[in-house]
């Protein structure tokens, strides 16, 4: 039986500001990414946020991201493998005492923007955050770009790990990202993305730029919680992978972590 | 067999910032208060001071305050029962990671500043805050000033309480301590700061401004750490109570929370 | 010849968050009041913002905040008269350099939120804040609520002031707003709302909710940017006056700071 | 005459932290780079150093620095050019308003840590950094690394500049400073220390490790207010200048900036 995971990032609303549909979201993901109040959140929008998953039946993760409040967590910062460390420790813990506080557990951590990117191509920081991971809780289970460092990190470090991919990405032969600043690196035909995502859960394969299949491993699919038509895309990535008889599910369900 | 708590607030130097003489106050006290990174402290500090308190032996609590860095928690702010029940739980949670990453656990929450001294006089917040203890961990001491309503709030809400009490501050009839607004509400003479101590450790007594014995519950006495003879104080009020036949040592002991 | 000014609060937006109507509110209204980073809005949002009013002809205003982004400002705190200084200096500064560098001047200095409404009835504060913008630029008209602690240390500091009023409050007798704590202090029709602002104007009284005349000075209208109708309501509190034969325009405009 | 300035950075404590010993390298240093609150520094401090530095007769200057303060601006950040001129206007302007509410002038600017090299090498960051200066106060003194980017761009941009050289760095044979990451990156005998700076005063040449005379612009030396014999090397820079027949003061004395 093929199955997936439907994650999207959500709580990145912080004091008066509102950001992000979480509600409506949530009605077709499986796993959601809780902000920490480092890029985004903030400690009441994490209360409420977990609550409504719970309410949803949706598996909580921790979403740490980069001390840039200002930034959202979205420009490289020159941090090293112990303060990765430290901020992922940090941010697991204060998600974690929600969590634990409506009696429920936590099942992932999915780092977020720009740490999640530099912990796909730098392996110091991807072990230091597998580390980190590991250290407070061996049993959450790490989210990582198909293929990247931080995967190989997680493996290495005895945790189970989920590989993401991206249904409006583009790939390269090596199995990479396109990168955004090229043209084409994103799908915007939407029956184009439908195809990409159910190919590389079913057959564990994806057509690169160069067209070249590449082998992909898809755990959990990324869904957008912001944009306009995110919602909508939402629902038509799920009825999508159902009707193609795929189960969608959290990777933390088959071992009861989401319970 | 008398008993008394040596606890001190540590852990509270940024980034770049540092405050305290954290090491050496860990030899003469047996529970640490370590900030979270609201009033002060940061994750990197959190990671380093609950190593220091473990390789001393000193019991950890968490020491919540409000989020106000610029301001060391130390300024009044109109904050909701719901805000102190947020504040509380990201904060327990952020260094419940770091203990749990070092294989130990929290014995303690004592609230920073003028958290703390709202949550004494205010029964609302104190509620707020027994309840988030309670609901991340119900074994948690909760710390709070003798006769307070934070005190009461715990005792209500089923958490161990430890009643804490000041060496260096003076009393009024009713139990409450002398405003630092008045004259006299500090003692500079340290050695009616220790018999102060010792009486109300001993005899459970101290005498009021008003020159009233009053009823104190001494179960934790607070030690500082940063001024120019914080360290020699606190070394003087361990001896002297050892030498009046008072065991030191952290409330969870007794219930191997600080095992 | 009867004159308004319309003031709205704007540039609040902080980082990937987005807050406010602005740019459709400034078709409107005759002065800007522009967050300075401490409660809300960035210096990326400074810059767009000083540089949308420009173009709209909207007279600028600092809108100096407490450091409390989280909260939006809005909560009390307990700062001393010489934090409140700091904190409008910084501000003022901060703005005025965004100005400088398009070549144009501040107008006024209206404060925010909780700083705009501890120092309506605390004269400490008040005169704190006067002098700040009275020693960074005595030429800057200091805005405040009509009949509060702070006109009347504006007037006494030698700044020229300008009272506000509001459209959707109800008053007291003592000239002072209801309560929000109490019911029917809001107006929610919106033909009574702008009555009572034209009379504001026109004849310098408002009927309190005691069903006494009050006198009131009217130097400039609250408006606000952010409900749902705000722009819309905006629009037809301009048409009204003009229609009642009032000239609504920034009060710089008389002596050229909003040149 | 040869003449030099003494520049030293001051004015970055922060709330309840302390750091440097602003008030006595004040009697060695003729112009102060006074922190704005991004790195370091707050309002208070700013207000406090402002009026520090005038009785001492020191030159103000602004001293910005990267949005970071928990690592102190001393982390490499991908910001664009335009984040890189908002951060600069900001704090220019901030400082400014409490310069000018003492009735003063500032006289420069200097870029703090990481803003200071990434745009000592990135030309697009220095543009953006120097057109922010000008257009806020094209009288400003640019103060940079001598022979960086920084340099280039305030000269291209009509800004008059101080080119900047270090008293306890080794430098290369292109004029470079040696990369902390190397060994013999500083020079940590005093008398070697001294006599290169005076070298660099007044031949315009330093030996570079190759052992090689490279020419230099030593407009201005860094000195360092915050390590423990900090302030006695102060004294003894200024000592061995004045021996060596050369003028300490600050570049604007000559344009009365600093007056």
């Amino acid at each position: 039986m093929r199955m997936v995971d439907l994650n999207c990032d959500m709580g990145e609303s912080f004091g008066a500001y509102k950001l992000g549909r979480d509600e409506e979201i949530l009605k077709y993901v499986t796993s959601a990414n809780i902000a920490c109040g480092f890029h985004g959140g903030d400690q009441a929008t994490m209360r409420k946020t977990v609550k409504l998953a719970l309410e949803h039946g949706v598996a909580i993760g921790v979403h740490p991201g980069l001390q840039d409040l200002i930034g959202f967590g979205r420009r490289d910062m020159d941090i090293s493998p112990q303060e990765a460390y430290d901020l992922v420790v940090y941010q697991i813990g204060a998600l974690w005492a929600f969590v634990k506080a409506e009696g429920a557990r936590l099942q992932h951590v999915k780092a977020h923007g720009n740490l999640y990117n530099m912990a796909a191509r730098n392996a110091a920081l991807a072990e230091a955050i597998a580390e980190a991971v590991y250290k407070v809780d061996p049993e959450l289970i790490l989210y990582g770009l198909a293929g990247s460092e931080l995967i190989k990190a997680g493996s290495k470090a005895g945790l189970r790990t989920a590989s993401e991919v991206f249904s409006d990405r583009t790939y390269q032969s090596d199995g990479s990202l396109t990168s955004r600043r090229l043209p084409d690196s994103m799908i915007t035909d939407e029956e184009v993305s439908l195809k990409q995502v159910i190919r590389m859960v079913s057959e564990g394969k994806v057509l690169s730029q160069q067209k070249v299949d590449v082998p992909i491993q898809a755990d959990t699919i990324c869904v957008h919680g912001d944009g306009v038509h995110a919602v909508e895309f939402a629902s038509k990535i799920r009825t999508s992978l159902e009707a193609a008889g795929i189960t969608v599910q959290a990777p933390g369900k088959t071992t009861g972590l989401n319970a």
